[in-house]
């Protein structure tokens, strides 16, 4: 079975870098595991941008019948060692799945090869306004399915 | 001249008591200075809501036209003792000035007799579609009024 | 199987109510999803509070081998209906597991009979200044089994 | 009198450029203001590591007697125009005032040439463990010094 528990994925879709600053860490000294959601969510959101996609674009689209937005519906998150202030850290993406309305993500952050956090995210599109499930528009689809399709990543 | 640093103003409008947790604090083991922001906002919202105002409600009202979002434009804050996890802090709003399109609200954290930090906080209220200044609601421009003009806060 | 899906459980050792305030929400206009991670720490905290037990002093007890922090080394959460600015939240506190260094805690967030997100928590006690695991102080780990054989939660 | 009001000083010391993420925003649709405090924190912060400063080995150093941090005792910020999700933002630094065991900073949020946020930032440098001031190190004072002095900034 594949853990998701080795860091360094050859079949990323994405790698972000960021660096920990004071407002991540909390009174133990080390970065607040919440965080942890927010760091990954930065990292897909570069990775849509790759794509050629953007979120606030996408939500705000001058016609409302096209307007889509991502939410979160489900989180599972191992916190395995404490990242620190000023430690510089990498954020990876990897596609599991890709369906017309749902995405589900692998995200690991690293440090060095150290493995610091591991998890599971799953998305679903909707409609911004009445938060009701939609299919993502035909052009982001296709841009996913060529991720979790790619032979290094046949799932 | 009244430097607001003397804590537990007879003058406020509202008291908001709430517990600093995890998420408030940072590697330095107390509350992150950002927070106390935070904190005021939330004194805020609950003394608009003893008003009888919900921002929610006002933000997201049936009729467009009668939609109003307050926008923070203005902040001045000293820190000047560290609170810590598990600490209970009071935090309070007296009103300064209250006009048709903007408020200008002093606060002030305190844990029992110890002032924590103390600002000045200048709000504008704005059409939450344009974020273009727009007037108050009549009935809250009244109900503020009454609150800058108490007989004990004559400003 | 218990999905834990069910809002309101009678085996519920604590509950803690909040506010939803801006700090809490995002541009989707709903609270920002890793935030529930903090509403279920803030529960925790004031659950482990009405047990006796305050973080901050276990963290920095005077005696540095007694010193304690908890830190959470697995999250799952579903995230099933938004919550909006000025809602009134309980999130309670379900203890599945209570080991001598561990804790396995089950959370729900609801708003009325609405479940809005439900998970599930692990935490390790570890010593502050080394992160290492230990046993957590005989008081509190008592004062936990009672809750986790309670009859009316006998798991 | 030099409002700080107009972007992009020749005189900033640094400026560094981040992205606008959903755990920015707010149910307003743009940055909510206490994240202002969070960009400036991130400039100076790598402003201080491309000085040669980190400010995690200050706090941690070997020897307590020559362990430093910084607090912020003061903020005012002016939050002019909204910036959003997605937005590419630029925040810079700029010395005001750097004494043996202070330091007055301005700083300035843009996006391209529109400014977003301005504020002046002062801090101290304390003991880590007593929260007591202290002077900075000799030769984090001697570059900070070589900044405030710069022809550029005779202030």
């Amino acid at each position: 079975m594949d853990t998701g528990l080795s860091p360094g994925s050859l079949r990323a879709a994405h790698v972000q870098s960021m660096r920990v600053y004071w407002e991540d860490t909390d009174a133990g000294g080390v970065v607040f595991y919440a965080n942890y959601l927010k760091y990954f969510e930065r990292a897909r959101t570069e990775w849509l941008r790759a794509l050629g996609f953007s979120q606030e674009t996408l939500r705000l689209h001058a016609d409302p019948a096209q307007r889509a937005m991502f939410v979160v519906t489900d989180t599972q998150v191992r916190y395995l060692r404490p990242a620190r202030l000023d430690d510089w850290i990498e954020v990876n993406v990897e596609v599991l799945r890709a369906g017309a309305a749902s995405l589900e993500i692998r995200q690991q952050a690293t440090r060095q090869l150290e493995l610091l956090a591991a998890g599971t995210i799953r998305i679903g599109c909707v409609a911004p306004d009445t938060m009701r499930p939609r299919r993502m528009p035909d052009s982001l689809q296709q841009a996913l399915a060529r991720q979790a399709c790619d032979p290094l990543n046949p799932i």
